[in-house]
């Protein structure tokens, strides 16, 4: 599991004292070939953190050979000082494996705004490349916490070859992409292109359609790194749907440990024009705060949906539209379709349908109810 | 105060039943002339409830009579039956006070995709239409709240003519325009064009700046009635302003009454290159439920401003935005600014100023902090 269940890799995760809790928040993924390529994808947010910017540059020439993330601090928001605490991680890193500093990407999670503790980082990288290990994939893991309860990893193999990897995230979870921290690696020979298209392919239908509360980071990364070690090419659709598996397991764990969530919600749109209607539709009836407060009181609360799906700009006819909530179909022609009291909302999986009857297209996104302990987490201190 | 506080206008808010618990709620407010030109502005909602559709088409040509009011039910997402129910309440007004039905203009609101119980809506008519007085503006305003724990009334005078109003509306509080029913009266001589134009300049920067939870409602109406019984016709600037000023109030009072809500956040953003920009800005950190539950907490946390400031496509450069929460400028060129421990936010209002550094055009949108108790309000029940 993780990102050392694929050949070729090593990682650690150490307590560098970053988080003042003594946790481990700080791991180290290194690539040891013979491959170097790699692909990433970053947040869509204009306010980009320095690590963001510092791995979308080290990317530009298709490959990497090492990642260093922390966790408990972003780095954003930071300045120019920020942007110079990134470069000189990644120097570190690179002088303790023997790379260059532009095969070194970072990535950061925790507060926006304050300075990270660089003498603690630094000591902690050298720490950690005395701890890389081909069993270092579940410490690696842990290290990139934050609220997040558990780890999360996840891998599959196909035949030969594996495609694994780690993630973290667990508030500010939407789209473009879904706030978080992740690292893939394969032992499967692809160039960067390749790379580059299965991991744009894989999270716009997953990542991107996790939406836990509306809110878009500042440092969200997902790299994809290969290493080559089977000495396998893999059929290009074999090796898409392995990394789609792989993004769609994490992102599932993602919305399993949102920040406070007692359901998980599933919100399937059928019957769209488009995709992007049903995309569109989709968001809109997993950002209604209206909706996940009724949710997590297990109302089956079908007007709200029809509320959020009239704020779209999807085809549709108001008075064709149909809503299930856990296959129940509350709504039917715009209007009071089956008793709502036939509707079972006690799992913590809650599936809302929504039929558009204007098409042929669909989608999924998930989210979470909207709680009280939601609002405790993120008000009761800095995070 | 209220409907009544204009000249040549009764109202009446009486308990039809419509209500479980046997509160008022059902309104009527009566334009007794000589004048009956009108102005309504909708929901953007494109599901919207058969009273909407109704009160539109009534409008159309210009001028009403009365204005029918239920709380209780909002008659959306109905189906035929609906828009069968609002035409028999609009026939049943018409014929009580004498007037064509399609100049009465119906507004609900309660819990969508539930049925009117017709033959309370019917006698509730009937009796309303026995108490009209110059003095049942405020009964009117107690008639029509849903989830508000006040009436929300509002009034100016300028020398010899007045423009009055009532609102309500607590929760699905958001753009397009703000979620509630409003009904604003004036006994200023202006015909239905000029009032269409005072009104929707008036809820262009009030009611429709304000975003209590990002929810927009498929009942939202705001109907402008003139008697022209002061005889008088106000230069239109000055009736303008006076409009403007009354809906100001009654936005500020919606807000200070929304669900659950224990701060009023007022954010301003100055410095854009359009008001466009401004407030697509100050919309976007008004519906942030991350920093929505930092004010609640009492946390300056200024990362998460900038944070929903990046997902907007306003016209900024990140290093030179800046931040200020209740006049601490705690981020300053898109990073670090004065000490945050400098801000105090124990009070009610907390005012958030954003600096894109892009312009000289500027907005002002008004939201709530968001609560457990908002979503113990709307888990616990239906709603």
């Amino acid at each position: 599991m993780s990102v050392t269940a694929a050949r070729g890799f090593t990682a650690a995760g150490i307590a560098a004292g970053i988080k003042q809790n003594g946790d481990r928040d700080l791991a180290l993924v290194v690539n040891n070939g013979p491959g170097r390529a790699a692909a990433g994808v970053f947040t869509a947010n204009r306010v980009q953190a320095a690590p963001v910017r510092w791995s979308r540059q080290v990317l530009a020439d298709g490959g990497i050979r090492a990642v260093v993330l922390n966790s408990g601090g972003a780095n954003a928001c930071t300045g120019p000082q920020g942007f110079t605490d990134t470069c000189a991680t990644a120097e570190r890193t690179a002088e303790l494996l023997g790379l260059a500093t532009a095969d070194v990407a970072v990535c950061s999670t925790g507060l926006i705004g304050v300075p990270l503790p660089m003498d603690r980082v630094l000591n902690g990288v050298a720490s950690a490349v005395t701890r890389l290990s081909a069993a270092g994939g579940q410490d690696a893991a842990a290290a990139v916490m934050t609220t997040d309860t558990v780890p999360k990893t996840a891998a599959v193999t196909r035949g030969a070859w594996t495609v694994g990897g780690m993630a973290k995230g667990a508030g500010m979870l939407a789209p473009g992409l879904a706030t978080m921290l992740v690292v893939l690696t394969t032992d499967a020979a692809l160039d960067s292109a390749a790379l580059d298209r299965a991991l744009r392919d894989a999270t716009r239908v997953t990542f991107d359609r996790v939406d836990s509360d509306g809110c878009m980071s500042t440092n969200d990364t997902v790299l994809l790194l290969s290493s080559g070690a089977s000495r396998l090419t893999p059929d290009y659709a074999e090796f898409a749907e392995a990394v789609r598996t792989v993004c769609a397991d994490l992102a599932r764990q993602l919305i399993g440990d949102a920040e406070g969530a007692s359901k998980e919600i599933r919100v399937e749109v059928v019957g769209a024009a488009s995709e992007h209607d049903a995309v569109e539709v989709g968001r809109s009836v997993a950002r209604n705060n209206l909706l996940k407060c009724a949710v997590h009181g297990e109302d089956p609360n079908w007007g709200r949906v029809l509320s959020a799906i009239g704020t779209t700009s999807a085809a549709f006819e108001p008075d064709r539209l149909g809503v299930a909530i856990n296959g129940v179909w509350v709504c039917k022609g715009g209007s009071v379709g089956e008793d709502r009291a036939l509707v079972d909302m006690t799992g913590r999986e809650v599936r809302i349908t929504v039929d558009l009857a204007a098409g042929t297209d669909c989608a999924v996104i998930w989210t979470n109810d909207l709680t009280a302990d939601y609002v405790h987490e993120n008000s009761e201190y800095a995070s």
